[in-house]
């Protein structure tokens, strides 16, 4: 389970969808149950019964929105539901997917993973052709293009017009009578099928998967639609060929550690990434800590590696829910000791490598070595599974500008001093790759290199 | 943090109470959010400026319950919070605490971590001498006493009524103007004073301390009842002197890792469980796997002894609220399956060592087993922190009846069976007190000696 | 339907209670519903299956509260409810009714309509044997008294404890296998028995038996217990006689028109007062215009008497909810406005007569006149259907004290000056009770009298 | 205030909006609250900040719907507020108004009393062209073809595109900087002006002016476009000029009786109604009730002109909310029951006059008269405000099918026969018109004719 704290980069969301059960929608609140980890901050489903389709959203937790009463507003036997983390501004419900329209190619409803670059150029172009926008999505886009494409019927809207959208995009459709899944040809996302007995399912991750009791099957592949339906499954491949561009930060961090992503267990990519980093940046130390819970795999893979104990010498309170109010006389670190607090006993005296998976504006890794300075450690050493990053996401990820980004503006050392660490290690980029299993050419590391696979324009 | 799941022994209630701020309500509602662990079922806090009190109590979490509205019709200097977990029957926030009334001695509100197992011929003496009930809760019983008390005050009828109560009790009084903390003489849960600046704060553990930033103080004595007012602390020792015993479970399961019982480190007494463990069951495997939470310091702790790798292969989603709708063609180990996912990468094919705080009835340990079997293990040993518990707690604990106790109605042999692990190991009474530095006269161990240290009626 | 404006008498409560049906806790909430005009701030009912009682309080009104699932969660076939509103200080559930206790005659839910003057004393007599309070209800010490008595069961504890009880009331209680519904022998406060097929019912009002299509049967006498069992209808008179002293009021404001007390329809109360108000103060003018909508029905009657035009030339807004907000920029007149708004067409260079059932602090009565002059009107000529308001009630009415009553402070014409009317005129005590078809000393008019019916303490 | 029992005319939408005040979400509030009467199911506010525009849209009443924090996340200084009916189908929020939508001419709100007739033509030729659809609501259609519009800002898009509409409008737009209030060039639906100091506001009604102690200017003329900016009103007249049809049922049901349509306060309206229907169709009776509320002003007209006395003899329950539950064992009718009680003894042995707006299916007019025969009325003489009405509405009312209407199916005589009162009397259209003051050929008077006045598809 991966950490959620506020200096950190987010992934936008999850999807999930059902094709063929009775009960669509209460198999997709557990999907998105187990891809929460995706985005807190609204969550949403439609479902269709012939070609009445219904649709619930709502800020705030899957457990906390979706009881039986809810699902009882949603029958129908396919269902795509959504978790999401907002970009940017006010949170509100108008941005919360799925999206459900009527246009001339019928009813479609639409779940997004990803992010369009050229969505700004687009969405002033379909304004100026008088299309009028709901929310600030770039998955509103999309639906404007299908409905305007020129097309037999809603599928071949959607090839039609997917085939000329450039970006990251792990899309789900409903439409009467088929789930329609599409991963971009560069598949920078990921998305997978399962298999319920006689239902298929799609999910951003196979630990969805695992929860309904369900097999996984296969990826989708990157360029390809697959269109599910009472007959069966109807693959095809609308888009040019592309270099494929796996994003790496989905072992890193976003995804589950139970997940698996083109055939390698997102823990075991972590633990070796724990190893190598051990290797890289050896330290003589008492204990290795991890940063709860997204450090965890890699900090017992150094622990392993580096033959030094391992110890859970921070501990994190999961039952964070609603904002809490601070006293007006402050208290030091309030944020991060609202979920993360060290224990003295095991930290007071010794030499500690602490394990992050990344920094990113610098602001919490500074109170957390903080934290374990008051508690007593000798040294703090920080170890960072992944290199500097560097530069911002542009296909799906939620991260600050440039220019907030601690490790574009410093050097390793300058961030280590920052930080107020004795030292700080991060993981080479081709110590990550080894660790992920994936080839340079098919991955996306821009986050780390500032090269980015498609052309961006802001 | 410690695992909630159902079968579990559940600690009844977390106390926490501040004497002098003015946003009193505020840091109890923070140090409440710090002991969540300790009740997810209701909360409360009860607030006084001068004469007036304020109480607001709610089924669910302290952070869904008391945001800054709340927290704004609850001003004064001094308040007592509460966090419960039921012991029996509906929920209902009538048998939520702080309880808070007025009687001959004033307006008093009280919140209890503990037990009197005396309770039921106490109420019904009480109730032939014409009292009235409003909840199940024996905490009642001692209001009645006190209000019945022929006493000068508020101060000297809890002192006089508490010196002939026997049983458990951690107990918080807010009356006008003072703040009372009081434990009874065998100690058997646990109670800590801390400071913050010129305030005074009382908690259940000291992890409740670490965030308001307070400094812990020292425990309340066994057998004290400390007053504190505008003066400062007034200890005074109404009790007759009796044996220490204090609750050893704390140490296995009930408090956070990060708190600290009579000066010893919870997270310390867990890792040095687990290497007695692995002393007295070894085992050939090739990873050792924490069920988590609960039982990842001891799992440390058998991984470092035995030298075999420590490996998080279970992972456990945090997100979970209000109860999910299960679909009718069931899912297997549903409930299970909604906290817990195996890595089948790291577990297939392995011969794994499960760690685990307790066996309760066995129900959920036979499905853990289950689920990592399923997930390809070769062999699957369960190891046990503590001895085999086989008898029911009277001191503030829910606990399931005698006959419900999978460990007293069967052999460690049978047990095995029964979850179907390949060996089952539970650490010796012995090696688990050496792990916690009590000594055996101080403590109570009756749940897995069934000899109690008072007499038991029913 | 009666106004529930902020410058009125208010009564206290409404009870309602059904044997013997079991669906009683949904007739229940309809007889609530009926009766809510005796009380918006709160609303619970108590239900009984066989020993088990359920209970559930709210506050705000019966029709957002008690909606299916709610009803759910009350079983059985008994069932009392009460509508309440507060006598003073902050809303809390606490306060809200039917209390629900247990003690050694048994679990006892009760609900009350009423007042005890001697509360005050008699609760501190209980404290200082030693009663915990809960409420700040007079009721609460009832049930105190209750279970102290020394009795064979709870109806003979209930009927010893009464007996001895001086003041108001019009009581439900719910014991294992019983209703119980008992009037004080003055009868102060209503109080009736109705019949549906084999069920009973008891209500504070008629108007609740024609909405569950129930039969009235009779008054519950002054000084009547009724116990209600699967047996029947058990009749006892435990109280010594006393005078009659039924309240006046409830003719002149509090009943819903369509109630009958003491055979004489509410509606034809307020008309013949209409009448007789306009044989006693009449008056040339144009129209005669009712504060709605207390006033509707003796507004009638006086412009059928006078036969001068009646009109209905102010509008009510019945959706008034939650608070609203004013703008910082303040409204005149911005609180009466909210529900009234005057129709200017009509009204405008016309002579006016107002009529309102009462003038309390005088506040409300100046703004319509207020209201009403802005609108045109060339004379405004107030008419009240009783006579002044001079002394609090101690019966069971929340009513400011007396030096808040405008009418105790200033005569009548500075009354009338005081309000900006033209003319002012009350109706006499003896045209008053002549309406009602009561006799003098068969009723309490205290609160026009000074002339209080019982020894008041206070 | 009006009537909202189910068999009714159902007006579809009040709308208010505010320039120029830095609380106009505050006075917008009001306003609707003041609008209730005009649609109970959905509520909404769009405010607009410099181009920051915050939109919040809830089910339910005002009221229930924007507290203080709610409006606090209103801020600007300029608002449109929208009540809402719903035509059919499920009650979703996304259908409520105002919608809020971004195009090439900026941000656009919009909130809409009326109808287009020819909206699914219109609507089938937009999805034709590409546009995407999240309502069902024909007020999506003009922001598409405003969206579409060629033009050089809002403000022309707005005026091109309604310039080319036909049917029922009356429309508020908020765009950047300005508000702007139109009503089709027949003027169906009402709309008119007000002033509050330095601030417009533009309302459904008048009455809403009154609670904001906002001054009356004028009515929004037909035809008209009026722009609000800093730099004050203007006025344009976009459309054709077209024959008058202005609603008479507003006059009928409506609007409030304290509000003013074309100079004639509905009130004054109401009450010459039945002064004419008294004449029409006298009878000879002992009293003259009212169907409360809606039937209440032309009673007194019809008592006053017969010279019968007027009487209050059916009582409403204003505290509707949330459906009640029906105990399963049923109440003779239940629904009606809920809302209205007879006065027994007002109406026994009497021969009444019952008077009412109008007579839709004919359901709830069988249930009443049967209420009043089981109340022991010795004779029930219905009488009917308007025509009978034949035809559904399609300028922005709900009403049933034709052949759902009683009235386009039997003749008087068989109506009468269905409804089982002894009598029944029907106003004629003369009688109608000239109580309004209105001119036949300025109205629409199709719901009693079946002559539209635009060409009807459907």
């Amino acid at each position: 389970m991966t950490d959620r704290s506020s200096d950190k980069f987010k992934d936008e969301c999850g999807v999930f969808g059902v094709f063929g059960h009775k009960e669509a929608s209460t198999l997709t609140q557990l999907g998105m149950f187990a891809l929460q980890h995706r985005g807190q901050e609204a969550c949403g489903i439609v479902s269709a019964e012939g070609d009445h389709f219904f649709q619930i959203r709502k800020l705030g937790l899957v457990a906390d929105n979706f009881g039986e009463e809810t699902l009882r507003r949603l029958p129908g036997s396919i269902a795509i539901g959504h978790t999401r983390y907002s970009t940017a501004g006010r949170k509100s419900v108008r941005e919360a997917q799925p999206f459900s329209v009527t246009c001339q190619h019928g009813k479609i409803a639409v779940c997004h993973n990803g992010n369009l670059p050229d969505a700004e150029r687009l969405r002033a172009e379909l304004e100026s052709q008088g299309a009028i926008f709901n929310s600030t999505s770039d998955t509103e886009t999309i639906l404007h293009s299908i409905a305007r494409a020129d097309a037999e019927n809603a599928v071949e809207a959607i090839a039609d017009v997917l085939s000329r959208t450039e970006g990251a995009f792990s899309l789900l459709f409903l439409i009467e009578g088929a789930l329609i899944a599409v991963r971009d040809p560069r598949g920078f996302r990921p998305l997978v099928l399962g298999k319920l007995g006689d239902t298929w399912a799609v999910a951003s991750e196979t630990c969805a998967f695992d929860l309904i009791d369900a097999e996984y099957v296969r990826e989708i592949e990157a360029g390809e639609m697959l269109v599910i339906d009472k007959d069966g499954l109807h693959p095809r491949f609308p888009f040019e060929k592309k270099p494929l561009s796996v994003c790496t930060f989905e072992h890193v961090y976003f995804s589950r550690p139970d997940s698996i992503i083109y055939g390698r267990s997102i823990n075991q990519s972590r633990h070796l990434m724990g190893r190598q980093l051990a290797i890289e940046h050896p330290v003589d130390a008492d204990i290795v800590v991890p940063v709860p819970d997204s450090g965890v795999a890699a900090a017992i893979g150094y622990a392993a590696e580096a033959d030094i104990s391992f110890r859970q010498g921070i501990i994190r309170n999961h039952y964070i829910g609603r904002t809490f109010i601070e006293p007006s006389q402050s208290i030091r670190s309030f944020g991060v000791r609202l979920k993360l607090n060290p224990i003295e006993d095991l930290i007071a005296g010794r030499k500690v490598v602490l394990v992050d998976d990344s920094i990113v504006r610098g602001t919490t890794s500074k109170k957390i070595v903080a934290l374990v300075r008051e508690a007593g450690a000798s040294e703090v050493h920080m170890r960072i599974s992944c290199p500097p990053t560097i530069a911002p996401c542009f296909y799906g990820v939620n991260t600050p500008r440039k220019s907030e980004l601690i490790a574009s503006q410093k050097t390793v050392e300058e961030v280590r001093e920052h930080i107020a660490a004795d030292s700080l290690g991060y993981l080479s980029l081709e110590g990550m790759l080894e660790a992920t299993g994936m080839e340079r050419q098919n991955v996306c590391v821009a986050c780390w290199t500032d090269d980015y696979p498609t052309v961006i324009s802001n």
